[in-house]
């Protein structure tokens, strides 16, 4: 039987630089962090844009892992070609077989710490519950949105993003760092029993679902004429019924939610989403029961069967 | 006798949008901020490095308003060209002549609000001081520096630097507008009371005097190998004593203030000073007696004499 290979990254985003220092750190000191014995590879994601401060070259290489892309040998950007190189590195197929992939993130918005999940993958759901039940993460389910396609973690067969907040963009905080690694060593810990069969999965999960992503009020020529509202400013996660406040415009008005369902906001006023018209996101905040398939999905990944 | 007129400025630095903001609403809304009816002219600083999203497009902006440079006529960089035509608009022998300048900034670093004088001219020391004594604001007085100079309010007879935090760079949030139309408002209340001889100034003054700044720990390459330590991220203003923390390295190490004299730090982790090699700085927190050369000073200055 091969062994379990988990890749790790931070950096993806080159001004997200938390992640980055804890590797660091930690190829200094390497036994910083617990990986219970786990073989696994540390990258960072995008090497250059640290370099340069930003979160990408030429475009967001957390948008960039487009199959169709990544297996050519043409490419047209940079991050075309690093997402190429990562999965020829570190792919199922590639030198370095990993089964599991890990992308480290941090973001402005008042959000703590919480696991996006792309899609309705088995084993992602399975291992999305084990670190929910442990440290009570929400889970952000990233689905149907044709405009934000081609995420990192989609290249591996299981792979989950761990976001973490408030941090400025190229900003250490000790406490981001903390966390940073307080996760990582869970999800280690939590691979670890799946490989010792030392399993306890919970009987719900809860799935913040996205729904759809809300702009800026624009004028006409596109410029943002609204910005968050006070009463919405750093509150994530906290339910957004009819009526409440969403925006205070430029001429002094205030725009409200005015649908009839009630959503989940997150991502309010992310730095880095601005370019992608993006004020913030709604999910719906549902209760799943746990599928025996998630589970035996991820065991059978985790023991290469 | 001369009208008074007022130079008001946000977007010195294109990243930090929220002064930016309060114009553009004031220009659709003339009745949003109370002058007074006090004379002022609105300016964007640095309109091309607004656009830009960035900090400054050549050279910081507000580091570039030297005598030589801006009475010259052959320009290095863009900020220099721009720093001479604000001078020909604005200055005290410009088109349109202007007293005093007010230049509206944020900050990454969690300071609240406070005043920035540079220098210890007496106008600009008894204007700090009607702002401390309404609001309660800290004064950071910064001098001493020869690594930084150049500012923009230099170049008026009297000028002062309001710095609002924390906010990351290119967001909007509410709290830091509203903040700067109430700093805004009192600054022309108080002007307004100084032209009508209506005063009260306070007999004391609480002055942050610069002292030095510090630079992150770096290893012999120049890299950052320590963040601010978490029991000083956050802590601005709040007093330094000897072998309290200042910086944790990637070696695990914990780098502790080793000074007998007591310092209080501020911009402590501003994301744009990283590029300045600055960490934090210190200052020493001072009780002065207020002057009454200041407010003549202001008098004289406020009713152009």
């Amino acid at each position: 039987m091969k062994q379990l290979q988990v890749l790790l990254v931070a950096g993806t985003h080159g001004n997200e630089i938390n992640g980055i220092w804890l590797f660091d750190q930690w190829k200094r000191s390497p036994f910083l962090i617990n990986t219970q014995g786990i073989q696994t590879f540390k990258v960072i994601g995008n090497p250059e844009a640290e370099k340069a401060g930003k979160r990408y070259i030429h475009h967001d290489l957390n948008r960039s892992f487009i199959k169709e892309s990544y297996l050519s040998t043409n490419f047209s950007n940079f991050e075309e070609r690093r997402a190429s190189e990562l999965v020829d590195l570190y792919g199922e197929a590639g030198e370095n077989p990993c089964q599991i992939a890990l992308d480290f993130h941090t973001t402005t918005a008042f959000m703590g710490s919480c696991l996006v999940v792309y899609g309705r993958r088995d084993a992602d759901l399975a291992l999305a519950s084990l670190i929910q039940n442990k440290l009570g993460l929400p889970i952000y389910l990233h689905e149907s949105d044709q405009k934000q396609t081609g995420f990192l973690v989609e290249a591996w067969p299981c792979g989950l993003v761990v976001e973490i907040g408030p941090v400025g963009q190229n900003l250490l905080n000790s406490r981001i760092i903390s966390q940073t690694k307080l996760i990582l060593e869970t999800f280690m810990e939590q691979i670890h029993k799946v490989m010792n069969f030392n399993l306890f999965f919970p009987e719900k999960v809860i799935i913040h679902r996205h729904v759809k992503s809300v702009d800026f009020p624009r004028d006409k020529e596109g410029n943002i004429v609204g910005y968050v509202h006070s009463l919405r400013q750093s509150k994530d996660w906290q339910e957004l019924k009819k009526d409440d406040e969403l925006f205070y415009t430029l001429s002094g008005e205030t725009i409200r939610f005015e649908e009839h369902e009630p959503y989940i906001p997150v991502f309010i006023n992310e730095a880095a989403y601005m370019e992608k018209n993006i004020a913030m996101s709604f999910a719906k905040r549902e209760f799943w029961n746990f599928k025996q398939a998630w589970k035996h999905s991820l065991i059978d990944l985790v023991h290469q069967k």
